[in-house]
């Protein structure tokens, strides 16, 4: 289409028409002008097409892939690429031309109720899976929608509530995996979130929609709103929102011709949007595109299942209770492992294609298991279950017990109220690990749970929502079919208690305060010095690794870490080397450090391979609230490679000069102690008007005078002294910062 | 003097003159017009005239009083106004007519260098204290300088670093105890401080100095810097500052004539200031006043002797430890009870009259005393020291430890590193507790401490600096004549670690990041759920309170909490009843208690009152960081009596009514959850054309999909039908209002 000539056929109704969503899920088009109506549909885990918004339940059947806060832990590009190459594929399939998605909000606590459509607390994690999910599904010729921008972590009063969040928090955290994705993977859409930011509702917010994301960022696609977000729909096609989803049928229509013929919206801001919206058109209609490879339902939940296995963290591994072996007699407890929590409520629900249980998974693959149940979910009879499962559990080598949280504590909509598992189940878990020592806890949950009984078991294997193939991929990584390879993509807190926002997230209803600013997931708790149950980055593997033959090199731009990694054990598995790095000089608060780079390498036993990580000068950067822009600071950096944020094989200290401007030695609000303790810039003073100025009383004081004035700016030494012209601080400063150069 | 008239006759030069200050502590008068120059001195805790600034310890000697950290602790706003009078009565015996202080900054983290010169973490304590203080220092015809004018709360960079401080906080808990200070006590001057609020110099910071200072709050009074604390001497005079300390000659008085020659200052901003100015040396200047009550030196050391002993507050006293008995021989160990550390170092240091020190405050008047050295600052043979100590300690009944920081760890100009007593007093302490079970530990410190020994020993008095009576004033409270009263005027945390400041506080030399916001002090412990050592209002007597009889009483803007306390212990002693309130309404974040009123009540055995304490709306209400401006929320709050602010006699939930401004029951950013919930509403709901224009469907599906979205506001209910205009949204949160009404 050539989208300019178009543009210029169109009336005003018609553009008017291009801007408001139509019929709930799509975009109308222009069929005068051959322009095709395009189709949008959730969700990030599985296409949940649906024509009834009420009738979540008649949506078509679709394979459920594990949620995002299960892949975010494979910490592997190339596998979220593929999973987006299959619910590209899906979306294709079914005529549908944008799948709504991926989520990649940062975690800020763990009682954000959507939590589980997230990928990480780390903004660089989340970035990078959100880029390679956006180039998989664009590969198949169907559009995303990069969600929910920006600043939207939590549910209650979730269309009205304000996010108040400081510059650097919100640029080096909440907007980065954002930006990241919209530099690296060029998104068709984003989706603008309900909430306003610091007082701006975001639909409407022009430094978020215009002056960072087009002006900043330069993204060039179509920016919608999220379903209902608008308020006055002509504000937000001000600010730069292209598209109000759903759209308020003829109304949104009228509003926009009225607006232009009272010259309450001009034009070209319309035209804009138009333009933006045709190109999009153009980009995912299918037509024309012929690289699509239908992939089967059960491809799909094949690769389900590969991506749930190699995602699973494995938390604890005592005596090597786990794999599972041949001639293990294993009883399997609890009330999910038949009926499991796989997937989240609201826009991620999918109406799924195959579901195989856990303990089925099991017992197609083992042969001597035994199952109680436990618990069941509200049961009134938990106390007798849960006796019987102890009765049992005496009779087994192994006890498999299935734990977590269920729909109705994580969902869209809503918040989390706590982050405990339900009374009887961590009771239940208590009373088996006194019957049996081999004890092995399944968890199934969108985000962190607390675990009171972490040292009483053997072993914890989070699993998170594993989606459809969660009794396949469950059992593949309990028999050691798999090793998993999974690390944690937040901070599993030992107690909520530590976490940042405690005491105060939800506790206003018209605003979120984001207190602790920079300081999200692991740099909290670094900062803070609090200790952890299992930290951000953390996993086990049946397998063991050494590093070695580490060495850094400055490309002058970029940090090269080379190492040698090995794989020491004696099967098979994936590791996943872990670079953070902390900035030692700057004059800013700094977390202690940061996620800068990652990899996932796969050895077999015995096998070693080099290693070359390298972090770009943009990891490197923070955002100085004072100049508003992204700055470097020459001087010295911490550089650690871990398998972990606290596990780490290598801390080198390395000074990195990357910043070529011209930086003033000193300026009118440097303290005398800076020209004090500079032998050059001290003796440039003693011949300055700004020495000869001082009393004499001080000038005969043999300099202690001035050692005592040492935390005073040479601004204010002019009250030391008598002077003509206060130019005489600027003259020594300039002079300063010439011998400087 | 007729100010006005003055003013008129004043050349430019002259009030030029006048707002610029005159050989570093005056202002400068005006000979020709019989306006005289005035003096101005430090310091908060004693007279500190001296016409040096490098030679301290020329000042004249004068009384030393107790620390403002100790003050505080007495709760007693009467005494607090008799250290003004005896303030101010030395000041004017030594013709300096305007004392430099007091200081009514928050202690916001127990890092803060300077914390030993403010009164409390609590902002109405601070500014009840500070007032009486204020007060009585202006009987005696002295002026003050109410500092430092705000923000201030760490020494690092202080004249550059901004105090990124949000609103709520500021006005709430920073501003707060300078509003009541400037309402209830006019202080003759306010001294602004070195830093920038939130980016701008204080100095230069009109919203500070203009906005809320003199229009908001209606602040007549002078205005002037911290020494050296003006950058721009004319932006300083246009923002609303009226005189620059201590001047910079000639060229302060050039830089202000030129200005108004060149148009860069209009005159009436100059004029302003000096009128403002002589107004203030009519009110300081001696001649025409004859009310001056010349106190001597032996009567202000007696005061400072009954201030101190009123204000140590009593930690611990296990099996009545404490007081100490006729016939106890004890034994006296520490430095600290030879040389104490009993004042600040800076602007407060006093060159002192007479000390005692507590060895030979207890040794006057007990019999049976030992002194082991136990230590030495910086010593090399504390080890030997220790060991002497403990061999001793087993030949006495009981053991005074007497323990503290240094000067060179609590001073204005630096911060503090950490809050551990130095390794060698707690290693003596530790051992001292195994070798005699009746171990009192005395403390001499500005601010708080770490305890880690505190489960060990008997005792503990805290006395923080106490002055020069600090002897005498000791072996009053160790020996039982005088019964402890103090209260914590700030919370003793079991570790730095869980203060809120920690890990930022400090770490940028630019600016200082107030992330906790509202949430200072007691206020952070409440919100975290976090243990600490001893809470905030807390100390013990010898003697035991009863509360008995309480009740509430809505004066109709006014809370009256009346009850009857009796001193059901076998001495007199003095108790300190507070009141914390909690609003339980609110749509904003909330402390879980707020300290809003308290009193302090002197009983005889078995003698009971009756208390009543009236509590004013302003404690009720909090800033709206939305409108800007000071809200009272009708609805519930929690009301709450204690010995401390987490040990309550007394929990009962009100109901308030106090705000009579119409409320809207709802407007368009309302969620349909609101009308729902709403019989009435829903049924008006029912009647409108806003639900008239929902699609069939919704309307055939009995109320179901409405209940489904419910947590979507009126606004966006437009995108579920079809609509002609946007308007029947307003339209029916009219009706709905008016049918509140």
């Amino acid at each position: 289409m050539n989208t300019e000539a178009t543009l210029k056929k169109m009336t005003l109704r018609e553009k008017a028409e291009l801007v408001s969503g139509y019929a709930l899920w799509f975009i109308k088009g222009v069929d005068r002008l051959n322009v095709p109506s395009i189709m949008m549909s959730d969700g990030p885990s599985g296409l949940r097409k649906q024509d009834d918004p009420t009738k979540v339940e008649e949506s078509v059947k679709a394979v459920n892939f594990p949620a995002s806060a299960l892949t975010a832990c494979s910490f592997d590009e190339d596998k979220l690429y593929k999973l987006g190459e299959n619910l590209g594929s899906a979306a294709r399939k079914e005529d549908v031309n944008i799948l709504l998605g991926p989520g990649v909000n940062i975690k800020r606590t763990p009682l954000n109720g959507r939590n589980f459509e997230y990928f990480s607390e780390d903004p660089l994690l989340a970035g990078k899976l959100g880029s390679a999910y956006v180039k998989g599904v664009q590969s198949q010729g169907v559009g995303v929608s990069l969600k929910h921008f920006a600043g939207n972590n939590r549910e209650l009063t979730r269309f009205t509530s304000t996010s108040n969040i400081d510059d650097r928090a919100l640029r080096e955290v909440y907007l980065k995996p954002f930006e990241y994705v919209v530099k690296n993977a060029n998104p068709t859409t984003i989706m603008c979130s309900y909430n306003a930011l610091n007082g701006v509702l975001n639909s409407q917010n022009k430094t978020l929609l215009t002056d960072i994301l087009r002006e900043e960022w330069g993204y060039k696609g179509v920016v919608m709103s999220d379903w209902g977000a608008t308020d006055d729909h002509i504000e937000a096609l001000k600010a730069g929102l292209n598209l109000e989803m759903p759209g308020k049928g003829e109304l949104s229509v009228t509003e926009v011709v009225d607006a232009v013929r009272n010259d309450r919206l001009e034009e070209s801001i319309l035209d804009n949007s138009v333009y933006r919206i045709l190109e999009l058109i153009d980009k995912c209609k299918f037509a024309e595109k012929n690289n699509h490879e239908v992939k089967s339902l059960t491809e799909q939940h094949e690769f389900a299942c590969d991506l749930a296995a190699n995602s699973m963290v494995l938390l604890k591994n005592d005596h090597d209770v786990l794999p599972i072996k041949s001639n293990d007699n294993i009883l399997v407890v609890g009330e999910l492992a038949i009926n499991p929590h796989y997937q989240g409520g609201g826009s991620s629900h999918v109406n799924l294609y195959s579901l195989i249980t856990p303990l089925d998974g099991i017992k197609d693959h083992h042969g001597m298991v035994g199952f109680s149940k436990g618990y069941e979910e509200n049961g009134k009879n938990n106390q007798q279950l849960i006796k019987d499962a102890v009765n049992e559990a005496k009779n087994y080598s192994k006890v498999v017990v299935f734990a977590g949280t269920t729909n109705s504590s994580e969902s869209e909509g809503f918040d989390r109220e706590n982050i405990s598992l339900p009374d009887y189940q961590n009771d239940l878990i208590c009373k088996l690990a006194e019957a049996n020592k081999n004890i092995v806890v399944v968890l199934q949950n969108g985000s962190v749970v607390e675990m009171p009984w972490i040292s009483k078991v053997a072993g914890v294997l989070e699993t998170y929502l594993a989606g459809e193939a969660v009794g396949e991929a469950t059992w593949s990584v309990l028999s050691g079919a798999v090793n998993p390879s999974g690390k944690l993509s937040e901070t599993f807190p030992i107690s909520l208690k530590d976490t940042s926002a405690y005491g105060t997230f939800g506790t206003s209803k018209v605003e979120e305060n984001y207190h602790e600013s920079i300081f999200v997931g692991y740099k909290y708790f670094d900062i803070k010095d609090k200790k952890v149950l299992f930290p951000f980055g953390y996993g086990l593997s049946y397998t063991k690794f050494a590093y070695s033959d580490i060495s850094l090199a400055d490309l002058d731009g970029e940090l090269q870490v080379k190492f040698v990694l090995k794989n020491v054990g004696a099967c098979a598995g994936s590791e996943v080397p872990q670079i953070y790095i902390s900035n030692l000089t700057s004059d800013f608060e700094m977390p202690k450090k940061v996620l800068a780079g990652f990899t996932k390498v796969y050895l077999n036993s015995g096998e070693s391979k080099e290693v070359v990580i390298n972090i770009k000068k943009a990891e490197f950067t923070y955002f100085n609230p004072i100049k508003q822009s992204w700055c470097f600071d020459n001087g010295e950096y911490l550089i650690q490679l871990g398998e972990s944020s606290r596990e780490m094989h290598f801390c080198e200290k390395i000074k990195l000069e990357w910043n070529t401007d011209p930086v003033a030695l000193i300026n009118r609000d440097s303290y005398l102690d800076d020209v004090i303790e500079n032998e050059k810039l001290f003796s440039l003073f003693k011949q300055s008007k700004l020495y000869a100025g001082l009393y004499q009383p001080v000038k005969d004081n043999n300099d202690a005078t001035l050692k005592m004035m040492r935390y005073t700016p040479l601004r204010s030494v002019l009250m030391l002294g008598s002077y003509k012209t206060s130019s005489v601080v600027d003259e020594f400063v300039n002079d300063a910062n010439a011998l400087g150069k």
